[in-house]
């Protein structure tokens, strides 16, 4: 596979180590990378997260001025990714469509595969490829299985995707299109099947192995770029709402912005609003009892890309440092925000359409400036599209049943 | 919807006018656009598309070095676009994926509604609007007609597609997702029932009206963007390889590339080649037969996308301008073509993959530079995916088993 060059402008990563988000003065180097969270500041109940430190001082003039010479890529932003190890598929780059006067969707299903996962898959398997490792394992069979799978393939690496017994035949084609074995299991043997993999073959895990969440250290990275891209079109929204499982997605879209503001090319940080099923809402909970992160009760809820039980210390730190919020949105909602999205020319998956959601229910008080809606993947996506009627065959010359069809 | 105003680099439309594309000298005012294809130099044999004539010489200085303030959507290119009345959804902008050296790959996936005929349908949508229409209705309920659907709702206008009996839920899904009115009747009425439903509610055509092909006057158009970004990254290939249908597609490429040479910004054009399913292939036969257009039986084809029995001259006009060829490729060709991508992390539709199939079939002999291959969509709008077999249930405590299936 032709590795796509870093471009002149950009240069090299600029990557100097990991360090813990729990205490930042904990510092590891850049390699290996922590695919377990800190293993200085967990504790029994909550697993740190580990992030990666840049030379920030050697960042080049003009890499948030000058237009690419490749419009698409992670490799536009490289100085402040990990280092790309792995080939790309002209990730990011995806278009901020305006939705109402001031409110803007950032539509991710423009990805390689049709997710916002595609950000953070260019960095973890660049992580694997940089780590020695011949393979991936990936417990999700959803957008971050799919889009890992791609970039393994791309890289020339093996994939294991562990998945549920009720995936769906479209969703197993879609992961094994791309050379990727599917290991459907029951939830409980996942984590223990996901270890097993890792010890045995040696494959590096780009999925949480944490009880808490924590994630890999680099992979979250790559979400920073979509911050850098609304910056670069739009300059500093003052709120963006996200649809929000884990909190990875939350945590590197308030990164990047934190680090634009550091730098001194941004004079403000957005309210980051992280937007959850009302059927969970980790985040939200740990926000309301003032803690790192913690487990919920779940009910059904039919956006499944981002019902998540458990939550992570990353929602915490980007809601709380941007003077933000967390929201829970109902699958009502949802399906509301969807059916929005729908009208303007935009078909998007239920989770995706979380983000829309939230900021209907908040509303646009005390917001002086754009809103941005991160909209993460595409209606394909979603898994009741099986189960769906389709329209009832029409006799042509029932002229009185086409009219009446046609004018509803 | 809020329209997106032209850059104030780009300006507004240079149309001056239509004309046909089988005697230039007979031309048109711009409107009404002439949706049912030239009415002075069509015959009972051969219906002429017609085509779109601009000021050529009010070209902006920069439309193509300037970077785009916006960089995606048909903003960026108005001038050489038919006025865009209706607005967008940020379409275009698609990267070119390295699959060899020398070797890239347009994919068009990243479109709004996931292929390239988001192009042709931000154009077509803005002629009904220019011709003040309430509605649009299109005979496709494929990639057209979900495209159509997307850009009618930003636009406020109604949709109706006429689509078949077998259309699976999931298309169906897909299309009224947009708010679209399904009509799935037999293929002999649907004609028939789109010219009524012209004539009685006045919506406008944007799928073909005649017994050869012509389609919409001002829609591929839309196409030549595609070929402007491919100027503008990697300058004029030696060749393009595009899965063709009607060949609106492999028409409008060449269009685009065709004005940089008039232009004097480009030196020459590169040799177009049109791949179409060899169950089929009328734009191969008219060119064998030296005609402008003809009729072919058809056999069975997965590659439904691209499956027509009856060609357009705007196929034989660009392949026999440009010095390129005709190639007809196998399903067995499209399915090793689609194999080949996707292990390169490209999961695409099976027509979608007869661009590089014909690339394959042809070899690079007297090529002098780099080859493009077009990628018209997801593998998601397949139509085999809802009758495959999902990945095996597994034992997690199987561990022979575990290990076989990851060793392949």
């Amino acid at each position: 596979m032709t590795s796509q060059a870093a471009s002149p402008v950009s240069g090299a990563s600029l990557a100097t180590g990991q360090r813990s988000l729990g205490d930042p003065s904990v510092r590891f180097p850049l390699w290996p990378p922590l695919t377990a969270g800190c293993p200085v500041t967990s504790t029994e109940s909550v697993s740190y997260p580990v992030e990666v430190d840049y030379a920030y001082d050697k960042v080049p003039a003009g890499l948030f001025t000058t237009a690419p010479g490749q419009p698409r890529g992670h490799e536009r932003w490289a100085p402040l990714l990990p280092p790309l190890h792995a080939p790309g598929l002209g990730e990011g780059g995806t278009p901020l469509v305006s939705l109402d006067e001031g409110v803007w969707i950032k539509d991710e299903s423009r990805n390689p595969t049709w997710s916002h996962k595609d950000r953070i898959n260019r960095v973890t398997v660049s992580a694997a490829v940089g780590a020695g490792a011949e393979g991936i394992v990936v417990a999700s069979s959803g957008n971050h299985g799919a889009s890992a799978a791609a970039y393994a393939a791309r890289a020339g690496l093996r994939c294991v995707v562990i998945g549920s017994a009720g995936t769906p035949p479209a969703v197993d084609a879609f992961l094994r299109a791309y050379g990727a074995v599917v290991l459907p299991v029951p939830e409980s043997a996942r984590w223990p099947l996901l270890r097993r993999i890792v010890e045995r073959f040696g494959y590096h895990p780009v999925s949480n192995v944490t009880p808490t969440h924590t994630g890999h250290a680099f992979g979250p990275e790559g979400y920073k770029t979509l911050a850098y891209e609304i910056f670069t079109e739009l300059g500093v929204p003052a709120a963006v709402f996200l649809p929000t499982g884990y909190g990875e997605l939350l945590f590197g879209v308030w990164k990047g912005f934190a680090e634009l503001f550091a730098l001194g090319l941004a004079d403000r940080v957005p309210r980051m609003y992280s937007c959850e099923p009302s059927a969970g809402g980790p985040l939200a909970a740990a926000l309301r009892d003032g803690i790192p992160a913690t487990r919920v009760p779940t009910g059904a809820t039919a956006a499944y890309a981002i019902s998540s039980s458990v939550g992570g210390y990353r929602g915490v730190v980007a809601v709380r440092e941007s003077g933000g919020g967390a929201l829970l949105v109902s699958d009502a909602e949802m399906d509301a925000a969807r059916a929005e999205l729908a009208r303007a020319g935009l078909w998007t998956e239920l989770s995706a359409a979380a983000g829309l959601a939230g900021f209907r229910r908040r509303g646009d008080a005390a917001l002086d400036g754009p809103v941005v809606c991160v909209s993460t993947s595409s209606g394909f996506k979603d898994r009741d599209l099986l189960s769906a009627e389709g329209s009832a065959e029409l006799d042509p010359e029932d002229w009185a049943e086409v009219e009446r069809r046609i004018r509803g």
